[in-house]
């Protein structure tokens, strides 16, 4: 099976029915087919050959669409770019992949000379967007319109489709292999639970394109049919605006998102009715937001989707039922149906129910591996199973509850304290906007538990109200030591937390900081 | 991806839930995981190695779930048998797949010496059943009781899962291999529709399970989660009991079954309102019974499902808001998520929209070949596409309208006369319980159309009744020439039509007899 399938089966179906909205401009699925295939045809004369990899830098916007499919459809292997990366890190991941076509939108056009510079083996600069397109590099629109269209090259199964480095919360980046295979499993899977996305709806794209999170759900929109609508970056308004102007179904948000989503003032007026699926993953989300959610987006069924870039990315879905029960919101889900989950020990011995250990998850969904790096590729897959180095244990009835990072776990006075359970008792009091709780070296206890707390816009707190509130919720060892107010926390481009960087500025030896 | 992970994840999710339920018995899935896991240990002390071949003859029943699972969880391959054939042809099944191992129920213990003595290669018989297990066969539950669990042989993938052989309407019967990936592919791929089967429900078994069309269901209802209701086989009674009393919520028919259902005088007291899904196919439906059928069903929706077991074995759907447009109740629907459709002239080129030709499909869920038929093999799978043997025609958004089968289309007088047109026009006089239509030999015009009716309890009609009936709805030349009345049509075990037989009676020249 190829990606580029549902390409075919599109125009098939509805050939004047919209792809891609983005701004003012609808594509249908018929000029989405003659654009990808004549882009397709420009890589080819490029020198893109079967396995060749092809980047992609920009911010999300209907040409991403198009280059998603054009690039398995010439026979290469799509690198999307982290924009929220350093110039140092973009080049790392062009070098490290041998990525030698890049595609840039105006929001980088900037870089190039800089990029090009650190990342030597790019050849080739396309230019997408409305503006000038600088000096050395080819112009999209002229690439598609001086190429006749190309058959499909034929790649599937277990042949490579693209490379997604991860985020690099930990360590330096990694290529995570997928195939066209992989993807498609996590796609399908998900959809057979029937809590995914449904056939004839519109996807809002607000989370970044270069994240598989969005990715996994652009694959599944595609498989079961339905149009894109794509805006260039999240910002409330900008998700607002979207669902009321087009009518949007479907959401992908990650929880700082979702937060941000519901507490927006600018947001307020917006009809947002015409949403049915909120889909959240990427981090756990407190009660205290879900609630919120909930209120201010009745016609939205909630599917929490827990997983990584390794998985395709999907492992555990929260269906909107389990969202009305007791207990269960905390939860991550279930295995979905691709999809085989067992929690192990550090022997990679399964543990029983309710008991913690690593998370470790087997599927036709797993990576190929980590691109050049066979021995990271051993360790994670070790056994046949990818070892996600998450935290968690799993109920009687199969529900998954991660607990953390294995490496975020605090370990104080000789008690385990899981972060993500102090972060749960802060979010509900009504002053924390955001928050993230981590270990700080303490000389009595070995490591403190220390809170990094955003107020709400108008309120105030301090840190003995917190400590009490927390108190009334978890045991004391659990509650925070110290805590510190800032404007914002760290994030990475996938929206997560970046734990290392609040760790940084307390842990000062190199052996700790490093990890 | 393996058939079994399906057995592990439901023991996850939820050990004390039914897996089955056949008449008083119910069995949770902790005691369906222990039993398959006991028997697969068996299976492998009987000498069953990875690929062996294990059939089993039998009707409908609970222990038919647990063979499923169990045969690959040991490594084998399934072979379920026709039970609607006679021994020559269960015989030659056996003997072509090489089937060592041998389960039969109480129904068929009694051919066991004639199948025995015509299939020599059959080495062991178990009998799985209530009454007494025959002198040289094994008990089924001795086994189970006898042997410990053994861990699954972890084949998967491109693996053979089980070989299938087809209805045999035309020429000698064909081993169709099936991998666990095809099988998985097609059953993830039409649940992804959310047309198909919902986590949770309650599918009722009533179709043969040795039928692919009901094996289908089997895959989808194991993977995304729920029950099976089983019964030994149909009869409109034991469906419509079985619905009442367990609430059965999906169920799989042929049309032949629906239109029995349906019209059944002793089914008319029942209580039907848990059926939320009918899926049908294997043969086209009429207009007619549909429209009864809705009726009596009204909780539920219809999708058709377009196929053979040679695609493992969906190609097409027609979704319930399908089934509410007009002009599209005729269509067989359009390609699933995971299925490449296309219609091809006598060269493989594609033809246009509204054009004729041959139904070719790639994916997949497309066979690995037949069983021991190299050349076979290569001509249906042709240019990587399967050649289905079918004639029919797209519409400009994808809808497949099936005409015929090539080898039954009907050339009179030099025009072509598709039977399915015929039989449709037929089905909507209110006295036609059921009919087939084909092609006789004619002096003048070549074939004559011929019509083979089955009346409606108490009513009548002619054949110049039916003529004139036929002549308001299609063109003078497509009309039924001749007319006969019969009780009954003849079946194949999977419940189409056997036109072969109809045929045979008039075509007495051995070349086109057989055809």
């Amino acid at each position: 099976m190829r990606l580029t399938q549902a390409l075919e089966r599109a125009v098939q179906q509805g050939p004047d029915l919209p792809a891609t909205i983005f701004g003012n401009r609808t594509r249908t699925w018929a000029q989405c087919h003659e654009r990808v295939t004549r882009f397709a045809g420009a890589l080819r004369d490029l020198g893109v050959g079967d396995g060749d990899r092809v980047g992609i830098l920009a911010l999300n916007r209907d040409d991403y669409h198009e280059f998603q499919l054009a690039v398995p459809w010439s026979g290469g292997v799509g690198v999307p770019v982290n924009t929220r990366w350093s110039v140092e890190e973009i080049a790392f991941s062009l070098v490290d992949s041998g990525t030698r076509v890049l595609v840039v939108d105006d929001a980088f056009a900037g870089v190039v000379p800089d990029v090009l510079e650190r990342a030597p083996v790019v050849e080739t600069v396309i230019h997408c967007g409305e503006g000038i397109t600088p000096a050395g590099a080819l112009a999209y629109e002229d690439l598609i319109a001086g190429h006749d269209p190309v058959p499909d090259a034929g790649r599937g199964g277990d042949d490579l489709a693209a490379i997604y480095y991860t985020g690099g919360t930990t360590g330096r980046p990694k290529g995570v292999m997928l195939s066209h295979a992989n993807l498609l499993a996590s796609a399908l899977g998900s959809s057979a639970t029937e809590h995914f996305l449904v056939p004839g709806g519109r996807l809002l794209h607000t989370a970044p394109m270069f994240h598989l999170a969005d990715g996994a759900a652009w694959v599944a929109r595609n498989l079961v049919g339905g149009t894109h609508v794509i805006v260039p970056g999240f910002t409330p308004a900008s998700v607002a605006d979207a669902i009321a102007e087009y009518r949007v179904t479907d959401v992908l948000l990650v929880p700082t998102m979702v937060q941000m989503l519901v507490d927006a003032p600018e947001t307020r007026d917006h009809d947002l009715s015409s949403l049915r699926r909120l889909i959240y993953g990427a981090s756990p989300i407190s009660e205290a937001v879900l609630e919120r959610a909930a209120a201010r987006l009745p016609a939205a069924e909630f599917t929490q989707m827990y997983g990584m870039t390794e998985l395709s990315p999907v492992c555990t879905m929260l269906t909107p039922d389990d969202h009305g029960r007791d207990g269960l919101r905390r939860s991550a889900g279930r295995a979905a149906p691709h999809s085989e989950l067992r929690i192990v020990d550090p022997d990679d011995e399964e543990v029983g129910p309710r008991t913690v250990g690593e998370i470790v998850c087997r599927g036709p969904h797993v990576m190929l591996g980590y691109w050049n790096r066979p021995e990271e590729t051993a360790t994670a897959l070790r056994g046949g199973w990818m070892h996600t180095g998450d935290g968690g244990y799993l109920d009687e009835n199969g529900y998954l509850f991660v607990v953390d990072r294995i490496k975020d776990m605090i370990v104080s006075g000789g008690e385990n304290v899981y972060s993500a359970e102090v972060e749960n008792a802060l979010a509900r009091h009504p002053a924390v906007a955001a928050c993230a709780v981590i270990g700080v070296p303490d000389e009595r206890w070995g490591e403190r538990v220390h809170a990094v707390v955003v107020t709400a816009p108008g309120a105030s707190t301090s840190a003995d109200d917190l400590r009490a509130h927390c108190r009334e919720l978890i045991a004391g060892y659990k509650c925070p030591g110290t805590v510190e107010f800032v404007e914002a926390l760290p994030m990475s481009g996938a929206g997560k937390i970046l734990k290392r960087e609040l760790r940084a500025a307390h842990w000062t030896t190199a052996e700790r900081a490093v990890s």
